[in-house]
């Protein structure tokens, strides 16, 4: 039985490594053959096991916004060259000619035999809610939107050391979630399942309460979980008394003296990249006890990579068909776990250290 | 500026020789940012210039058939690593859940931004003929249904050669082409193009003539360049006193009896695979004066590896935006030219012999 992986069909020379008569008509009839009569060994004797399809419709790319599928590529590609760089997985940007949910997510489905978990990229919100559940409906392989879960994973493992550092407990802080799309929304509703019970969101009109004017499902959903006083006003006043800012906003929207108004031992996520709500030093000297960024240049750098690699890498080794906010709440704690003692500028783990993958991937099963 | 090639993607040891910074945010989005006004240079700066998807849906796998989608994985594995192998054309198997014409359409559609051309493969006929005709319709990249194409290139090129052995012109002979699938097809409008006019299709209810019972459309269409007296009949009837026979069909379906039956210098090409229409040796001692096989243990294998390698090369190097029935024919005159003087024995070149591809690519312009 032959068995061909990624690397040899990729490999940079060129040169494969098993007779002609193997990897082509007549021998690889041999593998189809048993693999029609034992379909659960596909992922032994097929790339599909360690395959992953990075799915842009390249609406929401970086801080770029809609650039379309053919500016999305190369950032799709460095999403690859980390998968195989971290967690070694093979991984192939497949960008879409549209930007339909419906079609993206009859595309993903028609293409799906061919990968072991599909990884949902820089797609717009609230229409990137829409394609994840359609697939995680349709599919029996995992469908992650990494700009939610990603980031949601990696901001509670930040967000746990976090509270260490300043002794305090995420069921009685109050939170301030700034940014109520892809990311937003998913950090808001993974600290929720973790714990917090004082949380207000805000997008750019302010506070989200309960049938706000122009609330879309997504929105309205949120407010089932956060601003249970159903409280209006800006984003100041939601500031204002808090314990944490988790912002994935836009740049400077947070000033020195709404930092100031924040309770003592003040946690500061400023996570807008490149430019983040507020700069460390500024909050910093504004009173805050713990900032951190989206940025590689400053302490506490919050960043996906931390997250997808072993979040795949988990999900494909242990064949998972779907992946629960339980198993991101446990790889948050092993990422957080990490860090033996956390200190103000020591609250996450470097994405070079070693155990991350590791980690991460043991809390997916 | 930053370029990302496939070959670091999916570098075996997993090391990515450019800093993070530059293949993932923030670095990245300078390349982003260039391409959405520069979509043109799409190719240069991403890995769609040199990408195939090579397509099937698991329809008609080798001579397995309908195997589905997981178990027609590995052939097309295989046949990536053949485009990397020879032609250094990095492909991706994609193998579908779904058979509908129309759904294959509109997911090679959505995905295709990705790609720099389109190999589909083991697809059933007729679907086969709808698919590629919407695509190349909705597509502004090639698409080359490499069961049709590559078959009928190879076999051009080995028939253009096994003519000048025996001494005869291709608009002079009469022709049996024993198949009606994708391959068959093919062979008939290739060869038709290249000035064949006296020719006879047969499938397994015998030769095909005009408002046939039970004839598609494609098939109908086949005797608009075929079959010009409206013969009806059974395939010995079609080869007596034919000068060439090009079998695309079942093992052992031609008999002795049936070579006799030829014109003296009769030329047997006896393709069908593992197992030929008639065995090499017993067409020659039946008076065959070629013969050929898809097979490598005898001389003459006419092999698609010939053609796809350096078909796609050509169309990715040459941007080409559809393949034409004048590049085809100019790829099997180029591919028939590498072997100096033809012999009985050597009508066509081995898949090994240096300069196939190169040959083959520099006629898709």
């Amino acid at each position: 039985m032959l068995s061909l992986q990624v690397e040899e069909l990729f490999l940079p020379n060129g040169f494969v490594t098993v007779p002609l008569s193997l990897v082509y008509t007549p021998g690889v009839a041999s593998v189809s053959s048993y693999l029609a009569k034992h379909e659960s060994e596909i992922g032994k004797y097929t790339v599909k096991g360690n395959f992953v399809a990075v799915v842009s419709d390249g609406s929401a790319v970086l801080g770029l916004g809609d650039v379309g599928p053919l500016a999305a590529l190369p950032v799709m590609e460095g999403k690859c060259a980390l998968f195989k760089r971290f967690a070694n997985i093979d991984a192939v940007p497949i960008v879409l000619s549209s930007k339909e949910p419906q079609v993206i997510i009859d595309t993903v489905k028609a293409i799906s035999p061919t990968f072991g978990a599909i990884c949902l990229e820089d797609i717009a919100s609230p229409r990137c809610f829409l394609i994840e559940e359609g697939l995680r409906k349709e599919l029996d392989i995992p469908v992650v939107h990494d700009d939610q879960w990603g980031a949601a994973v990696v901001s509670l493992a930040a967000l746990t050391n976090a509270l260490i550092v300043v002794k305090k407990r995420i069921q009685d802080v109050k939170i301030v979630v700034s940014g109520a799309g892809a990311a937003g929304s998913a950090i808001v509703k993974l600290i929720h399942k973790r714990g917090a019970r004082n949380i207000l969101v805000c997008d750019r009109a302010g506070i989200i309460y309960k049938r706000r004017r122009g609330n879309n499902q997504y929105k309205e959903s949120l407010t089932k979980i956060t601003n249970s006083q159903n409280i209006s006003g800006d984003l100041k006043k939601a500031i204002k008394g808090s314990d944490v800012f988790i912002g994935v906003s836009s740049a400077g929207i947070v000033s020195q003296e709404m930092v100031a108004s924040m309770n003592r031992g003040a946690i500061v996520f400023a996570l807008a990249n490149p430019t983040p709500e507020i700069m460390p030093g500024a909050a910093l000297a504004a009173g805050a006890a713990v900032v951190a960024t989206g940025r590689s240049d400053f302490p506490n750098q919050v960043n996906n990579a931390l997250a997808f690699p072993g979040v795949f890498r988990g999900a494909l080794d242990h064949r998972a068909i779907s992946i629960t906010s339980n198993m991101l709440i446990k790889a948050a704690e092993n990422l957080a776990g990490l860090v033996k003692k956390p200190t103000s500028e020591k609250i996450i783990p470097s994405i070079f250290e070693r155990g991350v993958v590791k980690r991460v991937s043991s809390a997916i099963v």
